[in-house]
């Protein structure tokens, strides 16, 4: 492993965490409260920063094995220094409570701790929700948009921060790639700002349900989530932008450069709008006894399954007291998730039509043995090698879920809270159903669980791999051949 | 499709039904009960048989479509025919339940739909029983075993009716290999019956417990399953013998032949062993404090964990009232299952071994692209195919059971019964948790519920491919060109 780059790369980013935490110094000051709690964390980052990148690496190449562990250790570490506030503030008194609701602040997954999140400081709520929209994009492909690097580097760490089955350039240079989309992300932040504004929201929610909405999160400044405003313009807002964030970037970058054919030949975005129009049908139905209104049914419908599907984790309504057969189309859109290359979670689109597909296939070949099988997605021929990787992440997926699942159920709590709770973290949604379901929270499990769930939303945000080889002692190696690549 | 050829093997598959059910006919007679129920549908399936193969196929080659073909077919049309006599005799007077009945006792799920098996008919618990037995072992591996048939036809049958990632023939002869695993099975029931017998067991509990431990089905003739007998010695010999059962039968033909070394090699029994072991010794400490007895825990999560990872189903105790972490470990053997080439259901031991290799063998790829690392499962190296078609078996798989998921939860009932009545039936074990636990059954669900959990059990106990297969429409195209293999 190349440890000078890393922890040159590692440096600079606790830096960038030190120049984001400026942002909820300013809420403190001008909501009155002590912007402290951000100014000690932020002058340790600096130093923590300094003392990482003192010294110039003299390789600055990065392989694939430097790209999980920086990403892995980059995660880790701004999740540490960043539930730091919390704890100053005494919104968050115990640490690992703290360190919990930043995992899964910076995540995306929107889980907390917190029974009611009114009584928080202004400044703390503010920074809490700022994480998601810090999150939702990546933390490194931040870096890469702000810092000047050599593409070299960049293409390990990008493909280990994004989410999706394969990661594509857009354009030659890979700091460009990070700055297109960080500026679709920031227009898109904004333009919903603005709409919720026009809709009566005050400045300060707008802003919180906006980062909870891009980063595809869920922290919400209200007890009852968006569903404390009972308004149908906020829901229909929302819920819409939630689903276009659930959307791959770069077909809004093929949007901007008018290659408007890519975007409507996308089987992804259409697989993806496929899954959302019928679960929302079939919830409407299912629940219209409840609501006993066409109009209320598919607006809780709609909210729900564009909040579920795109791991958001918004509630308007409490799915937990919903029929079972919703219930269930909701716990399977959990896993489901969003599309690759957006800012959502889940196992993603992209990869279930993939993997639909190649078994499709498959299967055919078994009744004709001869026959030569191509399948093709997003308009071009799978390699075994890109079908292996998908399986692979099934696979492992599901190894990590059944580990933590037993390791989980020592709670003793019932098997549809842990199924669920386990669920929502690892696909970083954020509730559950039962204990853990939209009027419940996390602050009933054990600390040990709270660490265990907070590796499971690391996990589940940089898709696995790099958290867990992280216990490959091999990746620790020091490179003995660096002209290997 | 080879028609005429799969209409010949059916028809001499309904014989073979007609002449089992001769058994329960002699056990009516014994039992002064009336031998009409079995009599009747027995000279329906000589005369349907007739029908079947009344012409002598020209064209005798089976290629693998009609391999499937004619496995889901045989299975169906076995469970369809050997229903009736359950409704003749009352004993199920509904068709439908007694199709799920039947199913369930071929399939060797075990699963029920009656709140009380002790007022049934003695011949109706025999020849409910009697289709575990039956099942088990494969009822086309039986048809091979006593009818003559050359070899070209037997391979895509066997492939297709034998549980497990690869078949192997034994021996040369596909019908010498078909034998071989019959006898070894009628010995093993045999010495199984004669030790329950020297424990004070009636003949007639002691063949229904050995039908039930032979074919991992799990119907007992006690309400209370093998708990009725609250006796030590019968735990540990029904724990033992599913145990025994759920390994490769294989093996035990390579003890005849003195292949001592490759029973010892084994990677399959060992992971098999070590995950037995581990879960008995997890569930007894998570139990202890329910039964204050070390002897006591441990005898009950010995058979519980032996009676779900094999998918027998047998209970000993109310499993549903252990705590979460117990009912967690079992639940994921409930997917576990049994070793490949055994009469156990589930995913089997073989493919989640291949599964954790390949996937291990994977990630040190992602650490070390340049790497060559081969993956040997048994002593040999995994070819892409095989490995392709373990990870297309998990895939479809989890669609099926998705599926299934969404259909069933439109009952109503909780998400752990949908779920667990789900588990039970496509992975062939039989009790869930909740309504379908060890003290439960599945009569509340509705006659749709039932013939989906049906399809769900036959795709469990035929490893999914030959039902699934039957919905693609090439599979009915005639052949056109016979020469293709």
């Amino acid at each position: 492993m190349n440890y000078q780059m890393i922890g040159f790369v590692l440096g600079r980013l606790l830096w960038t965490e030190a120049a984001l935490l400026l942002l909820p110094c300013l809420t403190a000051l001008l909501c009155s409260e002590s912007p402290f709690p951000f100014l000690l964390p932020a002058v340790l980052l600096v130093l923590a920063g300094l003392l990482l990148s003192r010294k110039k690496p003299a390789q600055t190449a990065l392989f694939a094995r430097d790209g999980f562990a920086v990403v892995a250790l980059a995660w880790i570490l701004m999740s540490a220094f960043g539930a730091i506030p919390f704890v100053l503030s005494q919104d968050i008194p115990h640490y690992v409570d703290a360190f919990f609701e930043t995992v899964s602040g910076f995540t995306t997954t929107g889980a907390s701790i917190l029974t009611a999140v009114e009584p928080l400081t202004r400044s703390g709520l503010f920074w809490r929700s700022f994480t998601h929209w810090v999150g939702g994009m990546g933390v490194l492909v931040f870096l890469m948009a702000v810092l000047p690097m050599t593409d070299g580097h960049g293409m390990h760490i990008l493909r280990a921060e994004m989410p999706g089955p394969s990661v594509g350039k857009l354009v030659s240079r890979m700091s460009d790639t990070a700055k297109i989309l960080y500026s679709i992300y920031l227009v898109m932040t904004i333009v919903e700002i603005i709409l919720l504004l026009l809709g009566g929201m005050s400045f300060f929610d707008a802003c919180i349900h906006s980062f909870g909405s891009a980063g595809t999160g869920g922290f919400s400044s209200r007890n009852l989530s968006v569903g404390a405003y009972d308004n149908a313009y906020f829901d229909i807002v929302i819920g819409i932008f939630i689903l276009l964030f659930g959307v791959n970037f770069n077909l809004y970058y093929f949007l901007l450069v008018r290659r408007f054919r890519d975007v409507l030949h996308s089987e992804e975005l259409w697989a993806y709008l496929g899954i959302v129009a019928a679960s929302v049908l079939a919830i409407a139905v299912n629940i219209y006894h409840i609501y006993q209104s066409v109009g209320t049914s598919l607006r809780h419908a709609f909210f729900q399954v564009a909040s579920i599907i795109t791991t958001t984790g918004y509630a308007t309504a409490d799915f937990n007291l919903w029929p079972t057969f919703s219930k269930g189309i909701l716990v399977v859109l959990m896993f489901v998730g969003a599309c690759a290359g957006s800012t959502g979670g889940g196992i993603k689109v992209a990869r279930i039509v993939i993997l639909a597909k190649t078994s499709w296939g498959d299967m055919r070949k078994m009744l004709h043995p001869n026959a030569i099988t191509t399948t093709r997605f997003e308009g071009k021929a799978l390699t075994d090698k890109h079908i292996r990787s998908v399986h692979l992440f099934i696979t492992v997926y599901l190894l990590v879920f059944t580990a933590s699942f037993l390791l989980l159920s020592l709670e003793q709590f019932d098997l549809v809270t842990t199924f669920t709770a386990l669920s929502a973290c690892i696909n970083n949604i954020g509730p559950g159903l039962e204990m853990v379901g939209p009027t419940g929270n996390f602050s009933q499990f054990s600390y040990w669980s709270k660490l265990l769930l907070s590796f499971d939303m690391l996990v589940g945000r940089l898709e696995i791999f790099p958290m867990l080889l992280l216990f490959a002692p091999s990746i620790w190696e020091r490179r003995r051949n660096v002209r290997r690549t």
